[in-house]
């Protein structure tokens, strides 16, 4: 998916939601242990209810590879899924991946041709050549880590150099380099605040990536009153805030309820700023 | 595997090799592409004629993760191999994983508890609450990404803050603080030289990994002389160059021989340094 049609998505469905597909197969409804594959289950149920307020979604792949072959398997029938029934939403596999160039090529293998994702997000540690080869599939994304929501994104991405530049603004201006808006996103945390105007300063045209909204305590309305650009420019993501949102049978009407308020915030937020 | 029984073996072989098993499909032997699994067959071949040189295995991910399923089976049963024949051996999964502190708990269940390793690479960008979840398995290591081997090295792991400290060695010097020379082992590049009296510097005690020797260029000499410690402290992974020394019939008895020579060179390095 491109960026135009990603946008045209936003504007259409008045959201930019991304919902965290998280599963946690010790944390799902218990009606749904019985069912032959548990985690695929729960995805569908969760994929179904909230599809109409959402332009993408986002497995962390933790969850799938913890539970083993199993997972993997449950993993690649939801993206299967996702393509059969919803063509028009954003999949990102959450894999924070990197290495070496050619062994990078492999990953990019993995996920953009075997698993069919749209999106991957990837590690910056290891530079240019970690990143490059998941830029060279034409309509695939890298969501590149810049600056997370998480307490240790303060141990290195703060670095600062002679020049005053912190290492996740390195990260955005290097990266900026080798791959174009259409093809390149940024990983900022709900929960960096202000600092998402430091983060325009040196990326303005770029679609963001923004976990940390719900749970991990960051504002939607911060994100968008700092973070939000012409084209809106972000996918905002909640994982746990909608998908458990309750632990009953009524799990997938409940994760509905709460996607569907998200999107009504984030259609206001929309029109506010003269997108919709 | 705790660090007294690493350097014991390290001294009773009188190597500290790793043997990388990037075992890439388009690459092993054409008469393994019959078998049921050519992968594990190969990797099963490779680790028979190595094992008397080498002290540590490192599937790295990648290369299992492009094949879909059959590639997590056929890594699976390479390190339930291992264990049941070679329990003295150190597997390590390179896998560069890294998540916000609840995520990163899932991998480590993957790797640890269900996969069975001893090590994981992992990657900093994200700070202390993505590498202690993994710190907290007694008996298995973190691996942790310092100064890698690849070009892309130079893109951000040298960035130098006001002090002069450069990312690579804050890396360093933090993670020191998360958890201890017995859980702890960083990655650093064969290809960097000197620099590892740097690292040396900043972390006397600790094992390094060292992938880049052979086919990126780094020499075993120049890596011994900087970096090698009282108890030795490097492991030298070694993948191309051992496992397709040969593409026809007799790859495994070329991979002994180069796994071999490079014990023996090693063997001369541990003696002329009072190791052995």
């Amino acid at each position: 998916m491109d960026k135009k049609a990603l946008v045209e998505q936003i504007r259409k469905k008045g959201s930019f939601l991304c919902v965290g597909l998280d599963t946690d197969i010790k944390k799902i409804p218990k009606h749904l242990l019985d069912c032959d594959d548990p985690v695929f289950e729960f995805n569908k149920a969760i994929i179904d209810a909230t599809a109409p307020y959402c332009v993408a979604y986002k497995p962390n792949l933790a969850f799938y590879e913890s539970l083993g072959m199993k997972g993997w398997e449950a993993l690649q029938k939801t993206v299967d899924y996702l393509r059969a029934n919803y063509p028009d939403q954003f999949i990102i596999a959450d894999a924070k991946r990197g290495d070496i160039g050619n062994t990078s090529s492999l990953y990019a293998r993995a996920f953009f041709e075997n698993m069919g994702v749209d999106a991957l997000t990837v590690a910056p540690y290891m530079g240019e050549d970690s990143v490059k080869p998941f830029l060279a599939y034409e309509g695939k994304w890298v969501i590149l880590l810049a600056l997370t929501s998480n307490p240790g994104s303060h141990d290195f991405q703060f670095t600062e150099d002679s020049d005053g530049e912190r290492l996740f603004e390195k990260v955005l201006a290097k990266a900026q380099q080798w791959g174009t808006t259409d093809n390149l996103m940024f990983v900022v945390g709900a929960t960096q605040g202000s600092l998402f105007s430091d983060v325009r300063r040196v990326a303005p045209s770029s679609f963001l990536l923004v976990p940390g909204v719900g749970a991990q305590g960051g504002s939607l309305e911060e994100v968008a009153k700092w973070g939000m650009n012409s084209e809106c420019g972000l996918l905002v993501n909640s994982s746990r805030g909608i998908i458990y949102a309750s632990s009953g049978k009524d799990f997938a009407e409940a994760a509905a309820r709460e996607a569907r308020m998200l999107r009504d915030h984030m259609t206001i937020l929309l029109s506010t700023n003269g997108i919709i």
